[in-house]
């Protein structure tokens, strides 16, 4: 089962953070505090959009940070998804 | 007795949601969160919508995941439908 | 007398709801609920509202539904009728 | 003393409303409640409003319904004036 | 000292208003309620606000109505002077 | 150290305003009310903003009456510092 | 790991800020009062955000002053970064 988003919508996957004590010993990300970097599993074809032409520039497998509290959660075959629109995304992650 | 939606307005009817545990048997989503997940029983014919063209994107028959706390519950026949604008419909599901 | 609605406005007059049960006995709405449905009265003539062109979609005698806690209760002639927005009338309900 | 309003804004006075009983007997409106009908008595040029141009549809010596807490009341002469614009005028009350 | 509005906005001094009872006595207006009728005291230029052209329809010397809470109070020489925009203008005042 | 502001911004220094009492006595203003007169330090270039072309109408040097609460404070070289768009300037003192 | 700001976002480092007393000494800025200066370590490509053409027009490594409470706080490599719309700042510190 997939989605297609509407419009300037993106469908996106929230990824585990980690994090590195000094020591080196690794930490999982405190439960309370939801992860701020996702991956692309689906975006919408953009056009126009509220009378405004829009252009998608994020592609699926993007890593990208979004703005918090933004988007809509929704579970699909388990997975906890959320949809958002483009502009709630804020870059894209490069190695 | 049937709804023709003006606008961009679309009529939905929530899908009861459920949910498999890993030991396989289905639990019927809790009576208190409401599906989000939704069949498209009516589309308005879009056109000039505040000032702005919309052209519609979904039909009727549609699976679509739609914007929690968007659109107006209405009665018709029995029936619990929700009335909404295109723009709370965040994505079509696809098999 | 009669009131004739300026720009995109339409009044309406509320339609008393009925519910039947499984059993087909006939219970009156409950008083605190207000119905959703209502017959038009009379439309405005639409033409450049804040700047945009609107069109009526809707016409007398159409019932249609509408947003709750939409649009300004007037009294006619003891009648109580209600004044919004076409954009306020979600659908026309038809046989 | 006239007033003489800017744009689209419009001068009425609250016409004091009356109810008749079932058996005839009239009775004023309870004081608390204040009228929704008003006549003009004076009304604004137009022209562009907002940057958008606005073509005023009420004359001197409408009574017209208006929107409730719309408008700036205006004391002129020892008369109670309110000050709204055309966009918070209802409808025309016709004969 | 002068002040020259920037823009669209305006300069004005609020009138005392004086209230005359029937029996001819004339009572100052309350002091908590402050009056809403002023002299325009200067006038910027209008031209483009917010990327829409304003043409000034107030001249110095005008007696003119203005909303309530609109505008900043300031004190120039001494004087309590107010600078709103000419759109909380709401009519000017005729002999 | 100085400030180059972005776009329709304008860089403003408080003037410490004084208040004459009848007897010729000069009283400095109060330390709870911050002055609303300042002097312009810096102005942004104009140039399209939010999609609008601005043109900028004050200079440094002006003194300036300014909104209040408008803009933000900033320290450069233990200098207090407001930096606020033109927009929030009402209007140029003049001798 | 890098990140490319979308549209017209910028990624900015706070930088510490000191203080100097009359005395010469020099005390680090309160931990509570987050430095409003930060340098700039990404910037997006510009183009049409919300409909609108928007120029970049500050560049890497430029140190800036940006609007408090603006922009959305992340990590990378440990890093604490903030992205932000152009319009949220204010304006470039020069030497």
């Amino acid at each position: 089962m997939k989605i297609r988003p509407l419009g300037d919508r993106v469908v996106i996957k929230r990824l585990e953070a980690e994090e590195t004590t000094k020591s080196g010993i690794v930490l999982p990300s405190s439960a309370k505090e939801k992860p701020q970097m996702a991956e692309v599993v689906a975006v919408g074809p953009g056009g126009v959009v509220e009378g405004k032409e829009v252009q998608m520039q994020v592609k699926t497998g993007d890593r990208v940070f979004f703005s918090k509290y933004s988007g809509t959660e929704i579970k699909l075959d388990n997975q906890e998804l959320l949809i958002l629109r483009q502009d709630d995304i804020l870059g894209i992650v490069e190695e």
